[in-house]
């Protein structure tokens, strides 16, 4: 995807607060969301600052090409499967015009800034809820220094030899996926305790994994395989996932993969931060671990090369009930990058489609836990306590697995020289107690 | 699900193919799907002998009561998620009415007799659709003897203790699900050959597996359990599954689960049987293991074991090209029963939901692999051949696995001393080359 005027680090908004330099949402990112207000359906918008572009008053004012219109209409409504499904080109028509009308030199009548009341929602004001209906979910395994880590707490063994191979990936569930903010309920499961009794109780091992997910605009029709350089027009754009997981119910469980170890919910930034926004931070080489084989051709291209992977900086902050209560910051526990997954999204979407399995607007394929080598890159609690050694938490707390009441958020910043740094919200919620 | 006038085993039907003994849709089935004619845009039908009942016509026509009327509406469109979303009760309020228009001795005026060919469509004349959207379809591994019998190809291991205690399962794709009839593509997939090269290439092992599917009627919210007596509720009919499978992509892949080894394609029956239809082939005791401890509480009650589990028959055969050029009948090679499985339907719609998950309507639950003890019982081709034992089969060929041109048909039958017995139609597919 080329970089344009949009991409322009000089560009500010006349949303002030789209220009501050901490802010996810400069007039260079533009991610597209499903929100509502009091009285009013959920409906689509546009994140500016700290504000929301109202696509359904942009829709009705007709201030839009002719072009761009049925574009706007699809991004107005109150999932944006259709929008997707319209692909990278249609949503780059619309991003530019949405740019034009909100940054602060631009040529001719501004009609959204001549009435901002009318066009501009302040977020306070504003819920957010799931951008679309997510069909799939697809959850990948691409961090070496995840398997290596998780490995720890359990009987080694040694890195399955497909990983140098393949993205391995499973089937995960899409009906249980909430946007930020939604609280977590503690899941109830089978599991067999150290003594060996099997009991049915909530879960004692709960834990996070720091996930960067894609969502599929255009899908592929059942039978059809995608070459590697065309699964860039599949790629929507992207989300920050968090893959709860009850780790005794997946252990006991397991046999054929995860499944209600993981299956109670699974968070997403509601924002989608689109490919065409995400275009100025991929850098290149591929990402290759030591003594990895060349990947076969069809994981494999000059393009994709000189493409290169996204460089995304993730992190998660914990909160404890006692550490808000006592006024402390959330600490952060997780700092690590997308660069340490071994496959890149393009490799995902190509393997996934191999054996003609189609892909369909909206649904979600995530990079699996993105850990890095050291500790503070470790992206779950299982990694990063093995269950035996606590993390230690401002106050004087420390955590094993999460607890009840605590609150994890997990966030993202891509940065480049050069560039106006972008970022995708929050993807964060609270612990609620087991019922 | 009590029995009425619906199941009476004298009843006979006035659409004379309906009467003969081994058809698959008596007047005491009538299942639920979806048809397009030439000229017409999918819509809702119920199957009567070698013809459909078209709920379309019959809505226009206003022949069914106040109360009925919206189900009714339901059950035409073109996709029965909403239908079935309404439940088991309005589903049998539905019944009872067209079960008694189609009836040989229904009391009153009959429309729908009086004028045949405004209501009834030749099934020869119909194309039949996939019944409603598949949302998530998850995949159980219920029979211990698929579980045992898969071993002999593979280095021995252990039964996991984890099988006797809960009805093991994994997320498959719903996507790639397909209606009887659609060819299904031999997949490429990447593979380790004999020699330990690793190579993308259409698999060499491709397999079918016999289950036994459950639509979800009403779904249940996100963070709620459903007691095993409330599954009930929850299960709206029955499909047989092909689950196919290739298996040198699948134990490649395999660390998480299956995955593309099984995304290409999934075959469905295309009609829903109800529970209600198959309330009478229910049998009490539910199956137990020799050395099973007892259910935990959330998988076990008094009604569900007084209820007993379904007994239904289920037979695949299998024709080649050559078979079919010299006129040879398609060969049963798998002769199996449903009452092998040791977890029931119930059960693991009670497990599915332990942890809160969300089912939603149309969701797809299936069995796994319903083999047996016995050589023919064994319902998938891992089982029979473990990829050196051939299968012969008649005009002197022989099978590992499916060759390109192979067809491979799943059928069922209910039947019971007393009542009427009643089949799901065909679930089959050809094997068409690689692409």
């Amino acid at each position: 995807m080329s970089l344009n005027f949009t991409h322009d680090p000089a560009a500010r908004s006349w949303v002030e607060t789209a220009n501050d330099p901490a802010c996810d949402f400069p007039v260079q990112n533009l991610p597209h969301g499903v929100f509502s207000c009091q009285g009013r359906d959920a409906s689509g918008g546009v994140a500016i600052g700290d504000a929301i572009l109202d696509l359904l008053a942009l829709a009705k004012a007709g201030v839009i090409s002719t072009e761009a219109h049925p574009v706007l209409e699809a991004a107005a409504e109150g999932s944006l499967n259709r929008f997707v499904a319209m692909g990278n080109q249609a949503a780059s028509l619309l991003r530019g015009e949405i740019f034009r009308l909100l940054v602060l030199d631009g040529a001719g009548p501004n009609p959204v800034r001549a009435d901002p009341q009318r066009f501009i929602v302040p977020s306070a004001q504003a819920m957010l809820h799931m951008p679309l209906r997510v069909g799939s979910f697809t959850d990948f395994m691409t961090s070496v220094h995840h398997v290596t880590a998780a490995r720890k707490a359990r009987p080694a063994r040694e890195l399955n030899e497909n990983f140098l191979h393949l993205p391995v990936a499973y089937n995960s569930r899409a009906s249980s996926i909430v946007p930020d903010g939604v609280a977590i309920v503690r899941p109830h499961g089978q599991v067999r305790e150290a003594s060996g009794q099997v009991v049915f109780r909530p879960t004692s091992q709960l834990d996070f994994e720091l996930e960067f997910g894609a969502l599929i605009g255009p899908g592929n029709p059942l039978g059809s395989r995608v070459g590697l350089d065309q699964t860039e027009d599949m790629l929507f754009g992207y989300v920050l996932v968090n893959d709860w997981s009850a780790r005794d119910i997946q252990i006991w469980e397991s046999r054929l993969g995860p499944f209600l170890g993981k299956s109670f919910a699974t968070t997403i930034s509601p924002w989608i931060v689109t490919a065409e926004a995400l275009a100025p931070f991929r850098v290149a080489p591929v990402p290759r671990l030591p003594g990895q084989p060349a990947p076969l051709p069809y994981l494999d291209s000059a393009r994709h090369r000189a493409a290169g992977a996204l460089d995304i900086r993730l992190e998660a902050r914990l909160s404890t009930r006692n550490m808000r209560q006592a006024g402390l910051p959330p600490e952060r526990i997780v700092a690590t990058n997308l660069l340490h997954c071994a496959w890149t999204l393009p490799q995902m979407t190509a393997h996934h489609t191999s054996n003609g399995c189609n892909l369909e607007a909206g649904d979600l394929l995530s990079s699996g836990t993105v850990s890095g080598p050291t500790d503070e890159e470790a992206a779950c609690l299982f990694e990063r306590t093995a269950g035996t050694l606590p993390l230690d938490l401002p106050g004087g707390e420390q955590r094993l697995w999460l607890e009840d009441e605590d609150e994890l958020v997990i966030t993202g910043r891509a940065e480049r020289d050069g560039f106006a740094s972008i970022g995708f919200g929050p993807c964060g919620a609270r612990i609620a107690p087991a019922r």
